[in-house]
């Protein structure tokens, strides 16, 4: 299985990373880092073993046409370059391609079907802390597991294989039949903590150390479920219990959308926010408390990173 | 007619100073600014005219044991310091005594009646832009209406005498039936725009200029308009769009509760966010977006204020 990472930051620098060193064929585009890993290699260090990818063993690019057709693609760019995926993709696509959209939110699948239609298509869902450090250096500081379902997968062997392929990597690899629930499970994790921690310029630890905020992310998180479980899923309701008791275990920790607002670059609304919201619409179930903080984002956005 | 004000800031001091300056018995409760009052009296820089209230004219007080009986006084404290007026009141209370409540918000005239049964309470509203620039110092920049309502007035006579004196002393005063009303006419503005303008350190102006926010103002107002109605009041739905015109025509405004926040100063959440949003309840009204702006201002206020 030849394996394409496109977006070769936090993620796809630690899952193509691994990939590459446990041998798989793997290439990777990169962009700022591509000078920098041609000299010292990609390198990751990582809570499971620090190892570096030689820059004589490396496939890197600087763009697609440059790649080869692959069997699988790991897109793992933020949601908000989803823009470029009708041009970056094609040189990577064969007939029998697979697209791993390895993101956050709900709905990336779908708008990727609607530019590339008969493409088979998958959904992985990281958890996992990782941040890349510097150009070529991912830092790898706790969990890894990656969740992959199907969106329009017409061999299931395919995924197999990729579980397959990650396990060797020591990657912990799950797959899932409903990628549709597991999205929204991520969700009820998300939608509070990412974009709270945004608004309220605090860490998770901070918002949950207050009980009135406590309270609001309780109640964000069922929303989020009742909104699911409208569209399809069928989450039960102490789910918000357990990921409220699992955030209180956690060391303090910043989501990836308080990460790129303090860095100054776009947050993932609209995959995170827009379209829970819209389908949940959709469906009948308004989402106000989840509206609030989408307008709150797009406001934040608006002020701080787009002028 | 002899009156007490209680809490000289800059509604107090304005009010108060408007009414000594026409020449009525006003007697005013100081704190910080007692010193510098007693040298260099009241001052008001007012877009209708400045003056001061010298020294020797002025019936200037430290504590209220020291003041004498008022026919009415003005509660002019940030809601926040209600807490206090069961100990500051008592001495200026006489048998017809009437006490107004010139305060944002909704409950303070219930909640001092519980405190002092049968008293005759009433409740004031400022449509004023007037600050406290220094001590005994009020800057005075525009508007300037007071509108007063009865809660438990026993003799109707009272307020229209102080709409009176209001006027005899050049400030616009307008005596309405419907108090409730009219508290929550303010909150349709009050509720966005004070806790909106703290939680994304904003001005009205910038607020209004990004369309999710201008959105979502425009549906808490229209949320504040419902909760109102399910209580008593009969507001029509374009107030809101009267609203969101009457702000856009505004200079860029930095609500009360934003200038707290900004000097360190507790915010007056319980008044403004809290009992609507019980009262709604109890009436079978659900202020989510409200709801959701109250958490956060707690928890702001918890992470800023109260450390």
């Amino acid at each position: 299985m030849r394996y394409g990472i496109v977006g070769t930051g936090a993620l796809g620098g630690f899952y193509g990373g691994m990939l590459a060193n446990s041998g798989a064929d793997v290439h990777f585009l990169f962009r700022s880092d591509y000078e920098k890993v041609l000299k010292n290699g990609l390198r990751v260090d990582s809570v499971s073993g620090d190892f570096i990818v030689s820059p004589t063993d490396i496939n890197a690019y600087r763009s697609t046409i440059e790649m080869p057709k692959c069997d699988v693609v790991l897109v793992c760019l933020k949601t908000v370059s989803n823009c470029h995926l009708k041009s970056l993709l094609p040189p990577l696509l064969g007939s029998d391609t697979t697209v791993i959209m390895v993101q956050n939110g709900l709905g990336m699948e779908s708008d990727l079907a609607r530019d590339f239609p008969g493409l088979s298509i998958a959904g992985g869902m990281a958890f996992i802390c990782s941040t890349k450090v510097a150009d070529g250096h991912i830092n790898h500081a706790d969990f890894g597991e990656l969740t992959i379902g199907s969106h329009t997968v017409k061999d299931p062997e395919v995924l197999e294989k990729v579980g397959i392929d990650l396990k060797n990597a020591g990657v912990p690899a799950k797959l899932v039949d409903d990628l549709n629930s597991f999205r929204w499970r991520k969700l009820v994790w998300n939608i509070p903590y990412n974009g709270m921690t945004v608004i309220m310029d605090a860490g998770t630890d901070e918002l949950m150390g207050e009980p009135h905020m406590r309270q609001l992310i309780n109640e964000l998180m069922l929303e989020v479920i009742a909104a699911g479980n409208t569209c399809g899923t069928h989450i039960e309701e102490d789910f918000a219990a357990k990921m409220m008791d699992y955030t209180d275990s956690m060391r303090p920790y910043k989501p990836s959308m308080k990460v790129d607002f303090d860095a100054g670059r776009a947050m993932e609304i609209g995959y995170i926010y827009s379209n829970p919201i819209r389908f949940a619409a959709e469906n009948g179930f308004s989402m106000k408390l989840t509206s609030v903080m989408e307008r709150q984002l797009k406001f934040l956005s608006t002020k701080y990173l787009l002028r």
